[in-house]
């Protein structure tokens, strides 16, 4: 059969949605396969405190007890020792009543992003969110297409609120926010609250960088802030909180969930159902039973101090190497420093191309903006690498703002 | 702060797909939490074989090797130790050119079927499926919201040719087919990849069942026949080749793949980065490391042998208690019976509700069905329990029909 002539037509392409967006993140994914090259980019933990051993033996515990039970498919909403597990921690950090009705565990946070785009937005449905917005929010909303307005958290008025009552949801991450390291006032917090009951929608509280609390306390979230002025069997409030053992303990067993009132986590565990069936029962057996060994809080600690330090190496770098084009504030907790040009005019989307020349990346601005507009400023990892490669690191961005301003001045 | 007054609005609704199709999947789940009812009803594997002590020894030996490796985010492909094995072994299954970039793998086969869905198909796009349709790629799909076509196997005419030309892809269970247990004869699989050959749209070969095959033979995947008449480095042609481990080991590693055409595969894994980031690495590498130490095939044959014998003894019972109202053929593989009402106007709806009550449950062949229209079969499960549960089933089953007989003679 000559292939040539009975493969006479183009099959279908994909659609329009997979245009849209950015590489971003498939080419931090390809810088992880060459050496040479320092990434300041992503979002990755410090692979030397992953616990292997623990891991080990938790698993092994694990098989022990549940046996097969750990090795079928779901329940969709996921482990039930788990899930109640994460519903008594929710209660217990919160005051509130939260019972394993109020939780969905998902393959990672990134999925509960995912789940809630598939179940509420519809293409040209409104989503009202922290700007700039974390790169993966977007991604996973890419599909569904929606719009976007900023979420003002001083709510400036009528307008604001006119956002918020259109909106399916607002997205905000108040500790330590991706990409900008901000750790939101609990007065800014109360206020937004405020609002979104009064307009009548969903607040998605993502709270990854949670154990990541560097200096001081990260303070109440606005989950435990709702939930606080409620009663009933189990919350019922309009915030959709998520969380995930990607930071405190290992990213590899994604591990995420949400929490949200039953109704809602109805809705979302159908459209995981439809999504996959179910996330691993075998990796939320593992990590049911390293929360239950209370692992994960003993071990936060050496991550924070290993982070701090990291943090501050990174910040005395720049301090000495970027100081003269970019400012940013020092992040309280968290994995990234935000650091914006001092020239408005400044563009960190060509910066990269000289970055990359220079074996160092980082995340341009563009990409946590929707419109891609926005292009003076960079996120910069420090959670990844240990201090004297972040000090080689800046070095080679302070060569690429350089070779940068160079051409600059040739152009 | 008086939350009656502060929470006035209701909150937005889950968007409109979300109250189409069915909640039987749901109902499956809460029945396996009634040990008082025998379900009959969903695909799960006969648990007592999951092989706990390999998955432990696996876990330990892959930890050892891989250690912080396999504990990481992605590669969003997969673990590439396994995405080589999985392309290794296809390429041993069909003669065909298989290299890593024809594999994604996916949080079980059902993910697989999810970002086909989120890839190509826009909300009123054809597919052309085998019917019945396995429920779980209809759920896949209900985001899209797709219109259906029929695959015919015997290719009848141009106007089947012209729903291929049109379609986003063609979609079949060759192998022990989701509900009907149809082995397809090769020459219908050959007559269907012509086909779509020349109409120039994708093949979704979806083949779970594969390690299944109780009496004789699968024969050769339509990825098989494809592959053999192609060159290149790596296979380019319309098939879209599903896998999985959740019926050979256990599902509840939700280890998946696709095996496609490279461009392909870069799409669908754009589409995995915006829904999970990557599945379980943990996971794929104790599934990787059970496949180099050759568990997997010297597992199968005490998976067969029970389910074959399962098999005979619900044949067998169900001549004895269902033979005067239903009809089937014994399948030569997979995990269930089709089983035909040899009334035409027999409604399997009505049945699930009498079957119920006396404590067994089914699926209903309208879940099969895009349109829900198909109500006078039902698929029975023969893997999960052993014969004398099934005897006990049928006999229930039984009891369900003569009440159904009853009701309608009254009605």
């Amino acid at each position: 059969m000559p292939l040539a002539e009975s493969d006479p037509r183009a099959r279908p392409a994909a659609i329009g949605w997979t245009r849209s967006g950015n590489d971003i993140t498939q080419q931090f994914m390809a810088a992880a396969g060459r050496p040479e090259i320092i990434s300041l980019a992503g979002g990755l933990p410090a692979a030397e405190l992953y616990p292997v051993d623990a891991i080990r033996a938790a698993t092994d515990r694990a098989l022990s007890r549940w046996g097969s039970a750990m090795l079928e498919y779901g329940p969709i909403e996921g482990f039930p020792a788990l899930r109640d597990r994460i519903a008594a921690r929710i209660a217990a950090a919160t005051g509130g009543r939260f019972t394993a009705e109020n939780v969905l565990l998902t393959t990672g946070a990134m999925q509960g992003l995912d789940l809630l785009g598939k179940a509420l937005v519809d293409p040209g449905d409104l989503i009202v969110a922290q700007f700039p917005t974390y790169l993966g929010a977007l991604d996973a909303w890419r599909p569904r297409q929606p719009r976007y307005a900023k979420l003002a958290w001083d709510g400036a008025g009528a307008e604001f609120d006119a956002a918020l009552a259109r909106a399916k949801f607002v997205y905000a991450v108040p500790n330590y926010s991706n990409p900008t390291g901000v750790l939101v006032p609990q007065a800014q917090r109360s206020a937004l609250l405020r609002r979104v009951r009064d307009a009548g929608t969903w607040l998605v509280e993502d709270d990854p960088y949670l154990p990541l609390q560097l200096d001081g306390s990260a303070g109440p979230s606005i989950l435990a802030a709702d939930a606080a002025q409620r009663a009933g069997a189990s919350y019922d409030g309009p915030v959709v909180y998520l969380g995930t053992l990607s930071k405190s303990i290992v990213p590899g067993l994604r591990v995420g969930w949400v929490v949200a009132e039953p109704g809602l986590i109805r809705t979302l565990t159908l459209a995981k159902q439809c999504s996959d069936l179910s996330s691993s029962m075998f990796a939320q057996a593992v990590a049911a039973m390293l929360l239950e060994s209370d692992f994960e809080r003993r071990h936060i600690p050496a991550i924070v101090a290993l982070y701090r330090q990291r943090r501050d190496a990174l910040c005395a770098a720049a301090a000495e190497q970027l100081g003269d084009s970019f400012e940013w504030e020092v992040p309280p907790g968290g994995m990234f420093v935000w650091m914006r040009a001092k020239d408005p005019a400044f563009d960190t989307d060509a910066l990269y191309q000289h970055a990359v020349a220079e074996k160092v990346i980082f995340v341009p601005s563009s990409v946590f903006d929707p419109a891609g507009a926005l292009r003076s400023a960079m996120r910069v990892n420090f959670t990844r690498n240990p201090p004297e490669i972040l000090a080689e690191g800046v070095r080679r961005l302070s060569r690429a703002v350089d070779r940068y301003r160079a051409e600059r001045r040739t152009a």
